[in-house]
């Protein structure tokens, strides 16, 4: 029936996709409706409203394009650039460097940023390239706002604040895939042109929707923007908001229902709550992993991420070992290294639907495997690390009290 | 818990998306998993061998490409031609009409042949076009093989024939959304460069899977077409198919697992009665309209669609008004007429995971409707005139005899 | 993944189990939990409340017990009556038989007042008894409300004035399995001292709970019944129901929480409304089996039942073999002739989730079976018939108006 | 849509209900089928079949009743005695009583042998009263092979030794509600006459069907047995298994096709893998127990149950408020004490459809309500000592090799 099945839960500790509430699964466990119902329209409507609140945007217009993460960065870079514009963009790991390859195929013009895997972008070299751009040849800052290859979370308020200080007009571009509704973003305060994410990630949905919001700068943008974009186009989208039938083309029913009972849950627990557990089984996380004797891949404390961290194992030791074992002894999911740091670090995914017990059962699984490839870590360390922190930080359930 | 509530089924007869089969929608109902584990790209090997078949080719390569019809034909032009390039299209309804805006939105200079709405593709002028064009200006034809809108279903053999007689190595593209899985189709045998479709059409799955199929051709033609693309790019895929991995980026998990038991029961019931079944269903539609004294949009038998039938009403009748009490009072979704049809046809889908009853009761509700906005049908005509052909051609249910 | 794949729907025309809605389906698709959590309890205490309402009784007290009707059957005559109780029971057809059968071998003194398999009980001869029952003898009136195999329906409201007319103390006990929820029963008004139905009936749930509503003056003879029990016992609920933990033993819950949406969605549509919509499937049932030529099993109108209709047939037609030929070639459910009437008739199940269209795609594969097997039906005569019926009297959905 | 939502999983560690596969509840996602249609008695023919296979008896015949464990209780007794019957019992914990109790209430003469809680059945008494029972009085022996409440396992295989020894007819039910499909159980072996479990136990369904297994010699006896029984009679079974319908009721649908499921898992995996597991996770929770300095409720290892550990809590703690913070705090569901040992001990699960990294977050989360409740507990001790077991014991998952 299954694959490959192997008894109890699989333990999904990938920074994507990520653990689907059982509401969301039974919400979605639905057959097909026509779109063009009025029911369809009367839900999308909601959705539109409501999905602006994880961007904590009031002044956004978002996008629910049926595509992944790198669709939705086609989209964000499409609806507002032309080819030979001049970006800026930090690479800082495999995912900032897989937008930074699109941002050049798309014929942008990209001026990259690079900083070691494992440190978040140079925000003094953004400076002196917008003090140094008194011609405003930079059109857009692209920046991940967390680089879920290396666990790093940039700061998003800094690089606001030198556009402002330079009074830049650059478009300020932001990948949250691996942030938005798990990590504190906003998009108004922090005056960001377009946001995106991907319903694989913080919002625990399957994948199939990447959502893209635009600021009103960027809506602008995209009147003048010569990419040439027809699936991708913001413009077919607000031609069928006007008229209030919201599509296109076909969503998925199944994502716009499972979206509907994500963000009904995400609302009923707070999303700042949401923020605070994210906060909580990283930190968690990362005292485990002081506690083996391991490094962080990441290596400032004001770039930890709260979603994902990456571990970097002795050179004695193959990464890639671990995450093989993980699955095939423990039925655990763990997240490779990827590129400049494969066969160096593991990663630990800590984003969405995901609560302390089931954090600790990874971390007890993740100090049997280190075990098993013949790191000498003494059992129960990370884990007693990890209880010390949370067992004077869980808050109880609120629906419980 | 759902937006819209009424008693009993919802009647699904919009020409997509379509009914999805309990066991499809049981194979999809599950959390999220690592599509970097073994078992993913296990899975995805399967689904790529099979789904081969659908298309009825052994040399094309296939692509799954988490997208809708739209973004499948946008991968299909954009990774074989280059802007410039001279298409020759075919106008004969909403669809063709919406892939032609996407092409002249991706800058190829498009030779559009225009049809009445309600007939085929015009192919006397295509061999015209093509015995001019000696110096093979025509880099591709781009044709739709079933007008979803007016449920017009094109002669492709005849294009290939055409293709063949002018020695013409143009390209051969084919959108097959409402076709493929349901009209007899032949990829290999036409000689069709590629051809795609959507999950949420007759492979009876939710939207969110455009699988694009190439043959070798249209993947030599992909190394120097110009057209910038990313997301859609068939390279991407190509390159991660060597590795083994598969996925150049996040698939849906739950589609792939819908698709391994959407093609498991079409291969149980057997392709070809598949496409029986399809054929019955369209006759006994066909065969009800004209009971009910009403006009097939379709102008000649040659190209009535097997999947789709488009109804012409008087005109003191508006054809949106049927489509609307359908679903307000009988909890039967009909689809619209469109364009230059609209208010002037309705369209019954008959497409997908359906089989005879569940049509009748549809038709013995569109007899209400018809009524009910003051047509004088005869109660039950349709419907006996439909199950005469039935009740002697449907034939026992193979598992069951 | 299927015992016994057919493309489509099953059309499920049995008198139970019935279709379950959807919103049911999704609402039961879970995990396990623990029932003595506090959110069990919690769910069960709203549970309890709603159900007295399908009874209609607010001086009720109801037993959700994890059985079938037979069980529920056993509980309403275990919990109130010794052996040796002398017991009058009607025997109308196959159920009643059934539960006289149960009565006889739990011991009672059944007083058996038998009528030919098509009329309903006989309640001249009830009223005979208890004229003649001076000494108060009889100790309970065993009647059930709705005959499935015959689809009669008793009069409930006259055995109540007869008990009355004779001032006669017997307990009124009554199987609603087939009727509550879907006909119009009135526990308290009737002065029902035992009702009881099964989950898989017009609630539409799987089958596996039994709900028995037992009236003060049933509770107060649970008291002294000396008839053995132990599971049924509903003593041992009400210890249960006391301490506010509610259950003596496991329940279900995936049934308890698709219990909660099954009244939701009957709270919803509104009690009378789906006894309103039953009625009219039920009439509509009927006309069509009048175009057809064909003799309603149930011998006089006042006894047609509105969730189940019996269908007689030539006596050169086998009816097993219509049942059979449904469900080997159309994908439709129909139930058998049982018993005294089996080879004879056929039965068409109306009740529970369902709509006005799948009842008409029934009816036309009824037509068509006739054909089959040699009945020279006239095909449409019969859809014809329900159609001219229903175009005339269904209702806007309320939630799409 | 929940009652009482909590983020992540519920994390459900009660003796029952466990937690079902995902493949189980996807296969029990459906609508509800004719139970006499050709495909259920197919279905359930199988089942009937593969059964026994846990039972580990070839001779034996099951029985699948729509109840739960108390019903399979009353199955098991009321097919095999009549009133007045002379029993041997062993009350040694919560479940034991009210076996005995419900054996009392059926009228038959209960001769209970009692111990300790937390101590295993005496058979010393047993040999005793077999030994002076030169008459036969005794009619069965009736024994829970593991007491759920007290965490305790009895010997059965002695059990029939003793039986054997003083060559007694007596007839030896046995309770394997918690036992049977996790612990070794071999009806055949040890000649069993009734065994029984309860779906939601190790099967890992929901609750709802209670399955009784009846040796030759049982069924003999229930042509004899005189105890008043309709509901559970096997008689009524074994008439419709001869004319192959198989169901003398409705049956659960939805179960029917999970226990299918069900049983492929288990047969997947391999009985014998299924008890290892249960023994390994045993071992790592009694160990974890011991590092923590607390005592099992289990008085001699001889009687450790590998399905359920009850922990005894220091006098200064009351254990249901573990049970209550567990559930309020970290989503954790552990078993209260019952009865004799309410607030005394608190249990931990480890039944059913379980894997080891799972019951290691279920253990911290035991340490840190430790903690939280003022237990001195030091943190990861118990994970430790489970994990220094687990990480030497744990085999690759077959299927992934």
């Amino acid at each position: 029936m299954d694959y490959v099945y192997g008894p109890g839960k699989n333990h999904l500790f990938v920074p994507g996709p990520v653990n689907i509430p059982e509401p969301v699964i039974r919400a979605m466990n639905r057959n097909n409706e026509d779109y063009r119902s009025p029911a369809v329209p009367a839900l999308t409507k909601t959705l539109l409203e409501d999905v602006k609140k994880i961007f904590k945007t009031t002044s956004g217009t978002p996008f629910m394009i049926p595509t992944t993460g790198t669709g939705a960065w086609e989209s964000a870079l499409t609806n507002t650039l032309s080819p030979g514009d001049r970006t800026v963009s930090f690479l800082i790991g495999q995912f900032s460097l897989l937008w930074i390859d699109q941002q050049q195929r798309l014929k942008f013009n990209v001026d990259v940023v690079e900083s070691d895997w494992g440190q978040g972008a140079n925000l003094d070299i953004l400076a002196e390239k917008l003090a140094a751009d008194t011609a405003h040849t930079i059109k857009a800052i692209c920046i991940v706002h967390n680089e879920t290859a290396t666990g790093v979370t940039n700061n998003l308020a800094t690089v606001r604040k030198i556009l402002d200080h330079y009074q830049h007009p650059a478009l300020f571009l932001v990948d949250g895939v691996s942030s938005i509704c798990a990590l504190d973003f906003r998009m108004d305060e922090w005056g960001v042109d377009v946001a995106l994410t991907g319903s694989q990630k913080a919002l625990s949905l399957p994948t199939g929707m990447g959502i893209v919001c635009a600021s009103p700068k960027a809506l602008e943008a995209s009147k003048t923007a010569k990419s040439v974009r027809v699936f991708f186009d913001w413009n077919d989208y607000l031609k069928f908001y006007k008229m209030g039938t919201y599509w296109p083309y076909t969503p998925s029913i199944q994502l716009l229902y499972g979206l509907r009972a994500a963000l009904d849950l995400i609302f009923e627990e707070g999303l700042d709550n949401v923020i605070a557990r994210h906060s909580r089984l990283a930190k968690a996380t990362r005292l485990a992993v002081e506690a083996w004797g391991l490094k962080n891949c990441t290596q400032k404390e004001e770039w930890f991420s709260d979603t994902v961290t990456a571990v970097v194992v002795p050179s004695y030791i193959d990464s890639s070992e671990i995450v093989r074992r993980a699955w095939k002894r423990y039925n655990l999911s763990l997240g490779l290294g990827l590129n400049k740091v494969a066969g160096k670090v593991f990663r630990i995914g800590h984003l969405g639907n995901l609560n302390e017990l089931q954090l600790l059962g990874c971390l007890a699984g993740v100090e049997m495997i280190l075990k098993d490839v013949g790191y000498p870590v003494k059992l129960g360390s990370g884990v007693a690390a990890a209880c010390a922190y949370l067992q004077n930080t869980i808050p109880l359930i609120p629906s419980r009290i």
